[in-house]
């Protein structure tokens, strides 16, 4: 079935990205570096670059089943998607790296900075002001990085 | 004094709920209340309330300072707060019963069973799949105890 | 190249699980039911049937991804797999059925008692006492129902 | 060999405690029983007792390390270590059964049931509020167990 | 209408502290200012300020909920919840700027140097020893740069 | 009365090891310090040597508890150990010094590169991408400070 689905998606021209899939990509990789490059732009890549002289299958496993299969998935919109994602990496407090990958993820994707910090700042009443704390700060620091402002009206 | 600060609204003409304010209770204790209400039903009230001869200042700091402030302000909407919450509840594994009433406050607002099962879902990539399916479970439960069937069109 | 390693499998008869392939099962989910059984039995196929009216794509990335690529990798053996999964989940802590389970796993891929009690021991000097004592209360159950005992000598 | 520690021991007359040392027990364990007494009366015991047929060390970590040289240490009373150990737990909030055993330890060795309300409550501010609202919950339970009242004074 | 609430308690007389409060705080937030700098020295009112152009109501609510309302309690001194708070900030381990703060804030409120040791040491027997270790390396700079030295007499 | 303890060890003979105890050392020390050796080479010696003029008992129950009497139990090999740490440590998320540590000492006792990198792999399906891909990071590190390559035929 495989076959099948490969089969159809060539069949059907449903290859849409624009860079060609690789020999030995299946439909799920393609689709997941897509939903990757939207979301992170390039620095996903380098980080699944990153992982191929010591763990290239854990790279493989993040664009073909992280970002193909799951982020995905159509029933939800990547905007909540990402926001969801930022609320859990601020609640679990020790995926720092991979929060401000998603932060930039949130902007990507089009959620507005003030969003993303409502997000973070609700997080103090479910995992604790430090837990909220540290995501701002990695907030702060991507904003800088991008010269976002946050609109403050009250 | 509380009543002082209460009589201070009242004269702003600031008291705009349906139910009247108790005497002592803060603009943002009745805004709690409120915003409390169309999240849990009657759920969160009743848990305030078993608090009151144990630790009745908790109860009060949920519903003023979490309700009232945190999860009220219009930044972002009470869909995407409770799809937020449901997500970082799952992701943090120790938090059952209150995400059994999250995913309720969930549907409470409009969210679709559809999109609460898939921020589940999302989060094995984040946590797990440990976390994933004990959400997943207790989703399970209360779409039974509601009668509410998910959608699962390919 | 999907295509050539189904191809390959198909050639080669590799093919050798007890039960044929469903119509529309990757070789990945192939292997990961197979995988699955080795480990869990019947129960972890139960826990994929009980995802199907509510997270069936769950059910199936646990088998495909989770069994069918990472846990039958054949880098690492899977008596030592089960153990390392059963210390990381008695240190999370939060994912008490899974821990559960993977004592179980762990038995049937022929991990001895006194391994397993050893692992959760192991584990009270880098997650503390009550994450200890917790796990082996599962193993303790564990044990009693499948009339396990545990060696003692010292 | 033990035994030829537990002798230097009564010869150096460092065996202080009422109840007489069993055979084969350290000066540290048979101080760790005292502590344990203190803390948990006899549920501490029991705990240890059930490890027996299991993980028998697990107990005798506990005991000798745990309480003979942890908590037993005279730089901090036990008041003081039950408020900090409750908190903690709550914080961590997958230890339920050991949280309950330390709020019930707390009352023990004579903190007030207010002062232990207070500490599950401002892990609030610290962990969020389900963890919170989770140990205000065990600590119900154990107030009702034996008979103890919240002095509620504002 | 917050200038309302202010001008309540203004004619009530509730205002003791020796700052007077800027236009637009709270008696609350009044209160926390103060525990806050008895707390943290100038620290926290630091990152307060470092908030004010991404998420100043998160500094609002950490002065006036957390340290306003939570702290300030008359329930427990400032020094057992200081202990408290290091203990399960060690505990948790995802949350080092913020137990680094609290270890300046024991030393602040009175606590000893070996009492903050200590509570960070017991949490060895419930968090395990990377949580221990990991919270002495916090209290050991904290100790170099304020020049205190840890009293170890056995 | 640890001279004590240490005599009766030294009249019974119970002192195998190559270096000579120190005055004070229990037999369980000094088992510690071998173990430690055995899995650090000197890194660990120099954790402990640093804990010496802050808690210095918490470097004696790193040695004589945790090496010497949990991680040098014979029921199971070190090398198993060793990976089991790895993984719960990878898991747990919080512990990334201790990480390194060990996945440094899973090399020392033997481990091979591929199997370390295996285990931390895994982990992404028990605690989600984030905590393997940090791990993974500090494997990176430690390969390259050691010159280890890891083999990645398919």
């Amino acid at each position: 079935m495989r076959i099948g689905i490969l089969a159809a998606c060539l069949l059907l021209g449903a290859q849409a990205s624009a860079e060609p899939a690789a020999s030995g990509e299946s439909p799920e990789y393609v689709k997941g570096k897509e939903t990757l490059a939207r979301v992170t732009g390039s620095s996903g890549a380098k980080v699944v670059e990153s992982l191929q002289d010591i763990a290239p299958e854990l790279g493989r496993w993040i664009v073909e089943w992280g970002y193909g299969q799951v982020v995905s998935r159509p029933q939800l919109d990547l905007r909540t998607r990402e926001l969801v994602t930022v609320g859990a990496l601020t609640a679990l407090g020790h995926a720092q790296p991979q929060l401000k990958a998603h932060i930039n993820g949130a902007l990507n994707v089009g959620c507005k900075p003030e969003e993303i910090v409502e997000v973070i700042m609700q997080m103090a009443a479910y995992a604790g002001f430090p837990a909220s704390l540290n995501g701002i700060a990695l907030a702060k620091e991507v904003f800088a990085e991008r010269g976002v402002t946050v609109n403050r009206t009250p």
